[in-house]
């Protein structure tokens, strides 16, 4: 099999043999593909499409680049979800402890972020001590515990597609849903769970900019769970401003423990239990969606979820009594107010700015080996919809130098328009694909 | 400017700035520019082609990657003719010597064969002692001469392409005619001619199947020409047998020498003649068609392009006496002949598969650091519409190992048909595009 007739192939939209997909990973993997023909292959991937059929088969492959984790001597049906992406986006800290707390299993595997969205692995690191870098063992040892763990992608899992996603960044081809779509995947079905939900967003803070590519995206991922073996659904969610009340890193961890104390802000309550009813009901512990509430509800008002998160930090060495005193987690020494211009109501917070300004603040990385400062990061005190008068905070930004908070502000000037009438509220979930 | 930009913007079809090209080829030329994102941005180009404009700046950029030579103190129209290559095409090794002993200056920078079509270089070098490595300043001096040198291309000429080249091979991105044309073109317009005449095959043996296709890349060829200050323009020839009764290298040496002693076959010498006849008016040596047929006609037939040949062989450290004693050339010890089955007309002698008979029995090659056994070969006795009596020879292999003829034995009973009627006879030149 030679690699430059696999690459025609594709280039004149052929449908590629499985043999051929193995061939072209495993080459990959063992660096016997030389990355030009890689590169090749992705555009024409990229340009040509793949059937359900082969995105199948690339994720197979991929998984099988490394090992896919056995965790069927863990009582219980192992269950994750994975969001694609969005400003503001916290929820896994919010589900992990709350669907444990429910009696759920939850091997959670989460990435950094990258571009103008953060990653939870980042988040998480702004608790003093927290490591995220826990073994399979140790990942197994917490699970038997407490019923969740929150880690990092370790070596083992597909590691062909760590050297695929930073050839793809470096050469035009990370907009395709097949690459996008075997990448997710092989990584959560290699962490060995049985379930997943996916929160595929979609609007002008996400990848996905249209409802129709959020769908095609979605009905991708849920295939090839499907075809793996995995019970997977996905639901459509929207993302044009940030989630929650904070962007950044330590300030998104406040905001999810205020959350399990009672006080979250509505949109992230409802992103957070929309994903845990559905993980709940997948893995059977609810037996439908009153149940999944009625237990979540449960947890939330008993403080078992809170008492979950605290159990997690402890495990994986994280201070835990953040969960008691914000003033234990990073602080940033500046802060700048910007203010509502006139009487009015929020009817814009573009989220693709907001997060743009995390990350020249400090809070976000353009290169996957730049520093993350914690501490920095954007307060969003009123939100869509909400009514100010002129001169109310509508973004408290956290800041430690002033010269990025200079870069920062222009992008937060226009993230922002507060008008004299509201704009018409949408609903969070756009639809579901099971 | 970042790489990667220009990549997404091509690969979503957008049109590159001259800037952008520039970068790119000064990126390969100078090694700056990874391999994989070169590779990327070719089958980007492949997949999402490129506006004449943009394929007469890729040219540009090429010929500026090393240095355009300068003939302007050469007296006389320097002109030149390229073919897209065909099977049994050796009209080089005959027009050099007719068009400059009809007084036009032919500065001929040619290839090597790679596949299944052979290359002016290679079947020179049978002759014992040619050089084709002429320098720059030995090309002038010839040119100064006799009016004519058959050179191959000097390092300073469009060093860019023989790097793209290389990786087009690899990556699947040789098919896409701006990519085919900036490479022709760079070479031509770099070695200093002011006029040109392209033979673009046509038909099963040339690397354009269809009409439309060749169609397509001589228009594109005649742009670039053009826009680059060279008089050029190109006729569409048919492909679909072998041009001449010798394949191979020394053989077809020969076949030409024979051509010059009036001896030539028809189809041959017709493509012969047709290019000479536009070289010479495009230079304008000659008035008209019928001058120019007038002064070929005389070169021939007074000898003078034969002895226009034998200068260069000359020159060029070749032994002349080869023009008059063949037994000086190379010769294949065995000999293999395939008989016509029946009484009838030869109706197809697929080029393809005679050109890759060729290559199997040594004549060509498959890798670039293949060596050329310059004696074997196919002759074909009897051409497409010729009448032949069973058990008459139809080819006549030429060869030197019975285990290679085993292998071209298959290619070479399948390429043969002969029919109890013969085929529709099809003119040689299809088209002119001006």
């Amino acid at each position: 099999m030679r690699a430059v007739d696999i690459i025609q192939k594709k280039r004149d939209g052929g449908v590629l043999t499985p043999a051929e997909i193995r061939f072209f990973v495993a080459g990959v993997t063992d660096f016997s593909l030389p990355d030009y023909q890689a590169a090749a292959l992705l555009m024409a991937v990229l340009l040509r499409g793949m059937t359900p059929e082969e995105t199948s088969v690339l994720t197979d492959a991929m998984v099988r680049s490394g090992s896919r984790v056995d965790l069927s001597d863990i009582p219980g049906v192992k269950v994750d979800k994975h969001s694609t992406g969005g400003v503001g986006d916290k929820t896994s800290i919010v589900i992990a402890p709350l669907v444990a707390a429910c009696g759920g299993v939850v091997p959670m595997m989460s990435g950094r972020g990258l571009g103008h969205t953060g990653g939870t692995l980042d988040k998480l690191e702004s608790i003093p001590g927290f490591r995220t870098n826990l073994s399979i063992s140790e990942m197994r040892a917490s699970l038997s515990a407490i019923g969740c763990a929150l880690i990092g992608q370790t070596a083992q899992i597909a590691p062909a597609d760590k050297k695929l996603y930073a050839l793809r960044d470096v050469t035009g081809t990370i907009e395709s849903v097949p690459l996008i779509s075997a990448s997710i995947m092989s990584k959560k079905i290699a962490e060995g769970i049985d379930a997943l939900v996916l929160d595929v967003k979609c609007g002008k803070g996400a990848f996905m900019k249209t409802r129709e590519d959020a769908r095609t995206l979605a009905q991708s991922l849920v295939a090839i769970g499907k075809s793996a073996g995995v019970r997977t659904e996905a639901v459509l969610t929207a993302m044009n401003w940030p989630i929650g009340c904070a962007v950044g890193n330590a300030n998104e961890v406040i905001e999810c423990i205020d959350l399990l104390k009672g006080r979250g802000r509505a949109d992230l309550v409802a992103n957070s239990l929309e994903l845990s009813y559905r993980m709940l009901i997948a893995a059977g512990v609810a037996r439908d969606r009153s149940d999944a509430e009625a237990r979540c509800r449960r947890a939330l008002e008993s403080g078992q979820a809170l008492e979950r998160l605290r159990a997690i930090i402890e495990r994986q060495g994280g201070d835990p009594r953040v969960i008691d005193d914000y003033t234990l987690m990073p602080h940033a020494p500046e802060e700048h107010i910007i203010r509502a211009p006139i009487d009015g109501f929020v009817t814009e917070l573009d989220a693709g700015l907001i997060g743009r300004a995390s990350v020249i603040l400090g809070g976000g990385r353009d290169q996957v080996d730049d520093e993350i400062d914690p501490a920095v990061g954007i307060m969003i005190p009123a939100t869509v919809g909400d009514e100010v008068r002129a001169g109310d905070p509508v973004l408290r930004v956290l800041y430690r130098s002033s010269q990025r908070l200079g870069h920062a502000l222009p992008l937060l000037d226009d993230a922002v328009l507060v008008s004299e009438s509201p704009a018409p509220s949408m609903p969070m979930v756009m639809e579901e694909v099971v």
